[in-house]
């Protein structure tokens, strides 16, 4: 990694709900190592509030947890000694409840929590003035709040300003931002690539073979899903056929309706009735048996006629250079899409990782669907740019943006 | 299972082609409770000649072998003492090598051989006029070959005697039946249902996640699917995507070419010049760590406008009848296509064998499709249907067509 | 299966609690094609009651529920319209609640009940001077409940009348019967054939790969296990080491106490302070991905000097003939112990069936062990005979002892 | 890691042979971030001769091959645009045939070889005065070459001058060698620390759980594991029950045989006659559905009476400090036994890599063995600490003592 610029010269500190999930501890893994971020409080439920975060979790990753720190490391090398020391360690943390009283020193906070939680309290952290990040399904369908894929459009974070302005009181700092949910992250990088370089989709049909760590834990039950698959994951169809479409489609600005103060109110283009052309989205879900790294076997179909060869579409997705790329968020891959040339890759086992881990996606497999125009598959690494990952670039890039303050 | 009736009760002499292989331990375990076909030649590769059977196979079923007899056990019950005996046992017989020579007492040869020695040797049975049924892919694709997924097209059968005839000499007896690759065989069947109940199908975009006994043994190696899936199966999409033409297709007879004595010939109606209008279909083949039983996602356009509603489809393939069962086939499954009503069934571990043990398909999940019209998931056994009791059913029938005699 | 004897002309109506559970349906499974019971009652939780059964339950077997019938089959053959009825089915059983008042007309029922409900339930059918059979573990400790393999113990019934006579007021009918646990069962089997052919062993070494099935439904968490092995089961090695001892024990009689009415009182030599020479036994458990099937790494020492051969104790163990067998108990398996003399059996995925059904077991590799003995593997069906089948031959034993009447 | 020491500051010129193979590709792996050792030749069979490595290798490790250098890291840092130039790759290295001539720049060699073709081929690069660590097991049991686990017996080198002074004719560099088999090399580290600690082991009984990858590709048929357990790994076990008397034994002086210019022979204390007390192992080797990692549970019986008690057992393990530490070499693990508290770790997918990346190796469970002493689980990276690492590993002692220049 090069040396910090001016730009990464940060230290901001942060928070994490639902820290002892999952999602959570994917979160702290990436925190301990990032190069602005510093862990400042976790927070979970009673059961967990008031122990050291070490007694708390049920520590489910490949890297022990004994060995993290708190982040922020490239900007001041902590020494090796404050590191083997008590406090400056994750596992050592007091873990708090989730309460925005406990986190309000946090300038940012990542949301891991359940769905079933999630709504309460992340509007309180928002009403409380808190610039939240959220890996939860429960406010991606608000037509004031972002849903963001990173690689895709960040963009869509200007409507924060009326998602603030709405509020009652107005807030100066405290938003939501979601990320988009696994499945649909994954596939939707390669799409945005597509349609940046050959114009507008018009159907898209996705058959995901998605990781048990999708379900977090205990999550699928081993009875389930050993030596098996299951055609069928609860609400997630439904969730990539739409969030696919506010994802892809822009940001209008009402001719009629504005608030109170007369700002023209901005909506989500959901429905293309207004800028980009419909697309329609057909997406079929299996659980298999992989504990990382979602496949997804996608077919597309563009407006343009005649449509891109194979070799088009894959020389679009090597190029595709996303707008973080160049911002310099640090957590951002240095490829976003990992094009493959091998007939039998990317596969879960071997590649999930490889795209700086898990970072960016992989592509393989590019041929002419005799259906639809196009095929490939799509590997990503849903417990990384498929969560954690995406609410972190998410945050940097607010930071950058000065959203973040 | 009903007594016999008259046409059950027959004891017809067949052999086994590759009887040590995957497909082959199939064949002879489910020939050895047949009613009608008993076992009278194993024939093999020269390392397994001369040896008994159980000496020369590596024995992977899950059925103990030394509990199989020879079949043809509801026409002449063999006694206890009998079964128990030395020779009454395939485990006892003495694997012959794979030449006419040593098969000419066999009314029926099955063929579970690899497809690198499959051809030469076939064609050799065949001209020494015997009725020859195969698993392999070498004569599929021959114009002459009928290619049958017997819950589907048995009615192919009638392009035997043209193969006859322009053999030279010409046959009497001898001919070569393919069944479909696994993966075909599956998803055909549904397709053919609503064909039958709704007319032509425009548009399937299909995609697999097949089972490792597809690959036969050794087959897959373990590090490759372990906790992954390999999103590639060599040979197989194109095989899908021309096999269901020629499976879904007519015969059609020549109005202008004739064979020497005058005879119209008889061509596949494999790109639907004729008969029915084009068919597109497009497949993506994946391997996914499961034992038996292949999933495939599949997505259907209809010519008819408006289509049917996923219920209408879900009746449609319920009431399927196919001619196998009316004609009284033996191994003919009681129901051809299980629908399931439960949103996540049918799964490969729990249902692959519930169908008649492995006899029928088991589809499940119909719903429509935002691109195509439906779409819906269809499990099959493909040890079962997709190989061995495809082939042994196509027997079935052209016994009681009078073709085998 | 031979025609029923005099012997096996009954039909008796058994009830089965906790039904809709992993060991439930495992009971309903066997019990639906048992010659001698019929299913009279079915019990569950209060969410179950009232349901009918194929509502309650989440059925899991890889038999369909929808074609089970209520038992009692080999001695009044039901008509198929009756089967096809609705009464007549397993899945249209109203389910009950788990109050004996609900099972009055039941002469047997069987348990498997969570260990967290089953101590008070159990005993207020005992209370209600009903046979209860258990798969718990809540009384295989109590001095006067036995703890039977029926292929191993099942004279140490002998018990129950003291159980009766000790039970305030007495019992005339009502007692409780458990089976050991999975992984006890298994091993302890060939253990016993051991002792009746060279006499009493001194120590066994045992380690245990067992099967996720073994820990019920939702039971191990996916991410736990798929492509991994956890060295650890709960409270699993703790049983296994005392149980052995329990088991392969004797009953002695008292010289000093007795009850009220001067009956001397019978212990569980438990410590072999009397019968036998002590058994030291060593366990350690071992949960490894396979769904159906545990294997056991066995190493023993005899006291016998010196020590039999491997060849002697792979006889011993093919001719171990349990008394279950020779009483005609039904559901005995025809072979105690199955002895594979290939390297490389008995595994789990091709062999837990392959010993009818289950109800046997299967050993392989009996060498010399460097350290004690002689070591071997054993598999057994951790579902079958190490659990339900366990509990339904205790039930024959007992209908051909007159201890259910 | 620390900046490179005195002792670090080397370039030394290594070659691969069996470069493709699976232990080849983690010699690559390991090697291409090594401080000292840098890449100079690969060979491989006629098949890939003459190809760039990329090419003729399947490349099956998690890490891209593409981002892989030529080692030699820490002491010339290459920069980042030769890194990303065509030649500083691994691979685009053109591979090699595996004859010493092709190899003769080269300071050490590394042997990933089969056993089928390691024998002659080891040979011909010993007398090509090559030093050679080898994985393979051909010279393992030859009286003149060292079998070493680098953390329990790395002095055992000292046997080298002996086999150079007997080679005809005597050399001055080259010599074999070896390293242990993976299951060996696992469990030994922990008996040697007890060793060290408690006196001599009077007896182990040793039953393995092994990954598949031990296996090498394609190795081990995914129809034979997936789902299963396979209780017998050829030849594995034998291997165990006399390596480890090779690695736990002394060398002894001869007081009467000694070569021809009178110097005493030296002899491995196989049999224990000399120096130890005997020492007893019984192995049962099994393998398990799991990629990397082989677990194994230990019973272990003391000469010492009273055997130490499982606290002061968990204390020596973790206080083991092998020479390889003290004395620097960089591929050392930090620790080299992690002892776990937790009931159900280590398990190989959550902690093979734990401990320093698969260098050292894990125990847990420490407790009474009621049969024996004291038993425990030991987790190794077979492909690390088993395989690659541990030939590195004992070439950086042997570069450190001088042996290799």
């Amino acid at each position: 990694m090069p040396p910090p610029t001016v730009s990464q010269s940060r230290k901001i500190r942060v928070g994490v709900l639902g820290a002892t999930g999952t999602v959570g501890q994917r979160f702290i893994t990436l925190l301990s190592e990032h190069p602005w971020f510093v862990i400042e409080a976790l927070g979970a439920s009673d059961r967990s509030k008031g122990k050291r975060y070490k007694d708390a979790v049920k520590w489910k990753q490949t890297i022990p947890l004994v060995g993290l720190g708190l982040g922020g490391v490239s900007v001041e090398r902590v020494s090796l000694s404050d590191l083997q020391g008590d406090e400056g360690r994750v596992a050592n943390v007091v873990v708090k409840g989730c309460t925005p009283d406990e986190f309000k020193t946090c300038q940012i906070v990542f949301s891991g929590l359940d769905a079933d939680v999630a709504g309460n309290i992340e509007s309180a952290f928002r009403s409380a003035n808190i610039a939240l990040f959220s890996n939860a399904k429960n406010y991606r369908r608000d037509p004031n709040v972002p849903l963001i894929v990173p690689l895709v459009n960040p963009s869509h974070l200007s409507i924060i300003a009326q998602q603030q302005r709405l509020h009652s009181p107005p807030l100066s700092k405290g938003f939501i931002v979601t990320n988009a949910n696994c499945s649909t992250t994954g596939y939707v990088i390669p799409l945005a690539a597509l349609e940046k370089a050959f114009g507008p989709i018009e159907s898209v049909l996705v058959t995901t073979m998605q990781a048990i760590s999708g379900a977090g834990y205990p999550g699928v039950p081993s009875l389930d899903i050993l030596g098996n698959v299951v055609p069928y994951i609860s609400g997630e169809e439904e969730k990539i056929e739409w969030e696919t479409l506010k994802i892809l489609g822009g940001i209008t600005e009402s001719d009629s309706e504005s608030d109170s103060d007369g700002t023209p109110l901005k909506t989500f283009d959901m429905h293309q009735a207004g800028g980009r052309p419909p697309l329609r989205v057909s997406a079929s879900c299996n659980r298999v048996p992989v504990v990382d790294g979602h496949m997804e076997c996608v077919s597309v179909r563009f407006h343009q006629r005649p449509p891109p060869s194979p070799q088009q579409v894959r020389e679009a997705l090597g190029a595709f250079t996303p707008e973080i790329q160049s911002l310099g968020c640090p957590s951002a891959p240095r490829k976003a899409i990992e094009v493959f040339e091998e007939p039998d890759r990317p596969q879960p086992r071997l590649d999930v990782k490889g795209n700086h881990n898990g970072a960016g996606v992989s592509v393989g497999r590019v041929r002419q669907c005799p259906v639809l125009d196009v095929k490939f598959v799509v590997l990503s690494d849903n417990v990384s740019i498929g969560a954690a990952t995406s609410s972190i670039i998410n945050a940097e890039y607010a930071v950058l943006k000065g959203v973040v303050y």
